[in-house]
């Protein structure tokens, strides 16, 4: 497999909350992905798009992919929106990696938008729930954050996770997303700050979540022999997995774990012939910080409920073990739901170049592997890229 | 390409106003298509599945697809939805059939579901007006029906399309849909009623448009050296094509005609290595009768602006030259938006394999051809298809 995929551009807006709309975001995107390609790429060259969104709230709902490839100038190429709520531009770029795999197309963009700002507080409120499973859970009035806490709550009772260890994942992220001048936050904070936090669902604070930011990000991605027309230092896709987990976690038969992770996370190092050992860095699905400490654990980068103790050894910083979220993660980059998994990527091509801000660079990495989740776990992808 | 990527077996539920959910719905479409194999399959066989959907309104906007597939057991495997407006689960079947041809899988499920009838009737309007141009055409007050009637006067000042030319298509596909069990309407109608109906936007009245459908349907695909494991009498993909077009009408060049469903046309054919006149039997977009005159000029069936006179000499009926929407087509059949393209698959799976019922089977047909459009044209599948 190695070899046969290449990611030869990246490109993002901002994440935040930003006065440009859907169209904006991702014009921003596309044309910096363009522009990034080191020998030039014709946009008339690209021949498919897979665009990642949830279409959240306004804007446009239904045939926004067509809309926002038209936008760009891209003409008559097949378009199409890939929705897999939080994880839809990771499903995305699997869906153009399964493409190029065909040999039937030689290049591809693959984008993910996100608009959710300009949405009234009570409209977010009810689309940030829609991933939940409707039935059970969100009708009968639970949250994201609610889910998310029942889960570290069983972790903390399971395996002796210290809250510290939650906050501390906040403090390294937005300590990276200090650094990272397209975060939504870019300011260090103090372990204090998220303990003393206003409480969204106990044990879980405000800065145990992520933001609700406007984004768009875009990737490039060509069949592996055409790579080196359009860059000396192409990012090769080693391994695509995707699996499914219930909705509802009380059809789980472990929470403090999401085994569709554990599931996608074998695949991938299968495909990739490679064990989490091998991996330099990490982009993982941190909407929650209980979320990052238990994709180290089902990913294998630690045993299990070993994740929270990893992190305040400081094993999951730079410099550490494993370098995760050396881009602010979720929690301080920003989380435009649809925009967020392709973002990873962009994350791990700018990184496996060496062309991240300094303070956050992780210097030498050469395999990185990317963890997106859809809803409280849903939906799931692991990737994993070499230079 | 020929032979690559076979359908082994399809299924779905009725279509029309059902009292039953989006669970319920999806089960029997997949049920019965999981039954359709005639030498059985093993539902653990199917790795991967393509849900094409609106998520219209209601029910679960965000991770759909799981859910969808949690529901009917398929476990862990990857799961995506394709959004692409009417067009959605025609490209999941485009993706799943790239998939395919990437020899990475060997057996994928593509299916469609929307609940349509589950909103009240305001909620209808806002969730069908979604998928036009929401910034020029959407919040300014157009409909569907709106912008096809001003495709349906341009045609007829252009050409001299005559009225009774798009009641005939209304007409004609009513009477099959009256021999389909499976049909939203199974009554015949005779061309006064169709004159006569209230006026929806001139010069189109309530018979000129499709019902808003609940409905479900499922495929079974495979790698085309695979597909004599599951059956004698597989139904080849010989061809795959998609297309975009601008959303706004006020964008195309000219609106007699769909350029993207030309587009797609030319490089379905090129890939199937046959023309128009290979073809025996099509199911056409015909979610407003135009829209079913101005495809078979489109796709090159008809000379341009011969398509309302090509029906009114009854060239569209089984029996003349092209048998188009011998399923009823979205006008009797009904249109449960995501749920269309695969359904018109369905349909073609039925009718080269003779299963289709009397009075509406096209004898003796080999080569089949579906056009699915999203919106009022911004997205287009073209799919060949051969015994």
């Amino acid at each position: 497999m190695a070899g046969e995929v290449a990611i030869v551009g990246a490109g993002q807006s901002r994440f935040g909350v930003l006065k440009e709309g859907m169209k904006a975001l991702f014009a921003q995107a596309f044309f910096e992905c363009l522009d990034s390609v080191d020998h030039g790429m014709d946009a008339g060259e690209i021949q498919e798009a897979f665009v990642g969104s949830m279409s959240f709230g306004g804007g446009q709902l239904g045939n926004l992919a067509a809309l926002m490839t038209e936008q760009v100038g891209l003409g008559h190429i097949p378009s199409r929106r890939v929705e897999n709520a939080c994880a839809s531009s990771s499903y995305a770029f699997r869906d153009a990696w399964l493409a190029l795999c065909s040999g039937l197309l030689d290049i591809a963009l693959v984008a993910g938008v996100e608009k959710m700002t300009d949405l009234p507080p009570d409209r977010r409120r009810y689309w940030l729930g829609v991933s939940g499973d409707t039935e059970w859970e969100r009708t009968a009035g639970s949250t994201f954050a609610g889910l998310y806490a029942l889960m570290a709550s069983r972790h903390m009772h399971e395996y002796g996770t210290k809250r510290e260890a939650l906050a501390q994942v906040a403090v390294k992220n937005h300590g990276y997303g200090a650094h990272n001048p397209k975060a939504h936050f870019q300011r260090a904070i103090k372990l204090e700050k998220v303990l003393k936090a206003p409480m969204l669902a106990h044990p879980l604070t405000l800065y145990d979540s992520c933001p609700v930011s406007d984004g768009a990000t875009a990737l490039l991605v060509t069949r592996g022999e055409l790579a080196h027309r359009f860059t000396d230092t192409p990012v090769y896709v080693k391994a695509s997995s995707g699996a499914s987990e219930f909705l509802a976690l009380h059809d789980r038969e472990d929470i403090t774990k999401v085994e569709g992770t554990v599931v996608a996370a074998a695949e991938a190092f299968r495909q990739a012939r490679l064990s989490p050992k091998d991996v330099d860095m990490a982009e993982l699905h941190d909407a929650f910080t209980i979320g990052e400490i238990m994709a180290l654990e089902d990913l294998g980068f630690c045993p299990k409920g070993q994740g929270g103790a990893w992190t305040l050894e400081g094993q999951t910083e730079i410099g550490g073990d494993l370098a995760v979220n050396a881009s602010g993660g979720l929690k301080a980059k920003g989380h435009p739901l649809g925009a967020t998994g392709a973002g990873q990527m962009v994350e791990v091509f700018k990184q496996l170049r060496g062309e991240a801000e300094a303070g956050r660079q992780v210097s030498g990495a050469e395999v990185a592997l990317t963890h997106n989740v859809g809803g409280s776990g849903a939906t799931i992808t692991v990737h994993i890229f070499s230079r």
